[in-house]
């Protein structure tokens, strides 16, 4: 476990105690998010680009389209902010100001480089498509020099990262809690539902176990 | 419904076919989102702030603490841009490089302003509640004076956005249609668990019906 260092950028202002920095927590919260949130800036304006990834060591896998625009800003080496927010549930509090939301999230920010080795850019697809789904690249058929050319990968270093994180109960004021108030947490989870078979499998094949079982929490 | 205009800022330019830019689209994905993800810049270094709000007409309403930098940053009018996204689906194709995602993505544009009339920020305060529990401001304990004070609330002119959507089955090359490999969606959706009652209620109040039959997709 490392820790990143507190810096202006990844220092958690509003509500400290919430702040964390230690690498452990941070890549835990990476890794069970299924997509990731890219800003980056052109002509002095902020975007923002949703797009799945893989977190390899202290490094972050983006991939797409040879054409992305995202990708050859990445590939150019200007700096981005990455987040993920898992949502965990809603923070019923008496009065309407101690509303909360429980969630994990995670800023880090980097700059990154294109993988341009073959066995780099197959080994990044590889981790890309397990963090989607453990288990798929074993089975799929892998790309081929022509899926490969089309692909830009880029790696982007985690220089400075933080999490926040918020959970438990509601906190209130203290003459509120004798309110006639229904208080408490509705938990939210992202669940998978019964898989939808491809109509166009001409084989009988059965829904494989790491679709049948799929859950992000098991990592 | 109006269609906001293509610009090179909103322009959806990998896969065209998959971007909306028509208001009814658009609205209903950031109605059923939870949390927006802000990106701003600051010193030319892009930041994503995760933050739950509520869309209003053609704005969106932010809140938080005074102190907060993110509210100090859109107040003094700076370009922000926000995004949202719904997972819905694990998309598996044969091939690795066919995997995807379904998901309804909105990405906009806009610069924003301080609500200072207080029964305007008392409305954007409902707004924002009720975007998270439709339901709730009418039973909590409305803000009072010296909440009020230590609450900034911006709104946001929605002044460019656009949709981007993925649905359905996987598509496939050709000639991967017959191999043997399982292929088809896993859906996935935000699902409430059990409400979870405040160990501090001191009466036995029954959970709102809002609670028990919580859901984002009946709005």
């Amino acid at each position: 476990m490392t820790e990143f260092p507190k810096t202006s950028q990844n220092r958690i202002k509003r509500l400290p105690k919430r702040g964390y920095y230690d690498s452990e927590t941070i890549y835990k919260i990476l890794d069970e998010a299924l997509i990731c949130h890219v800003g980056f800036v052109e002509n002095k304006q902020p975007f923002i680009i949703p797009i799945n990834f893989a977190r390899v060591n202290d490094t972050i896998i983006l991939h797409g389209a040879k054409a992305s625009r995202l990708l050859k800003h990445i590939e150019a080496g200007n700096p981005v902010c990455i987040e993920v927010t898992l949502v965990d549930g809603l923070v019923l509090a008496r009065s309407v100001f101690h509303h909360s939301i429980n969630y994990r999230s995670v800023v880090l920010f980097g700059s990154g480089q294109t993988i341009e080795d073959d066995q780099d850019k197959m080994a990044a697809l590889e981790a890309v498509t397990e963090h989607i789904v453990p288990g798929r690249w074993g089975e799929a058929r892998l790309p081929n020099r022509k899926e490969l050319n089309a692909t830009s990968v880029v790696s982007i270093r985690i220089d400075q990262a933080s999490a926040k994180v918020r959970s438990g109960p509601p906190g209130d004021e203290e003459e509120d809690y004798a309110l006639p108030i229904w208080a408490g947490v509705l938990p939210l989870q992202e669940m998978p539902l019964s898989p939808k078979r491809d109509e166009l499998m001409t084989q009988n094949i059965a829904v494989p176990k790491y679709i049948a079982k799929y859950s992000r929490k098991q990592k």
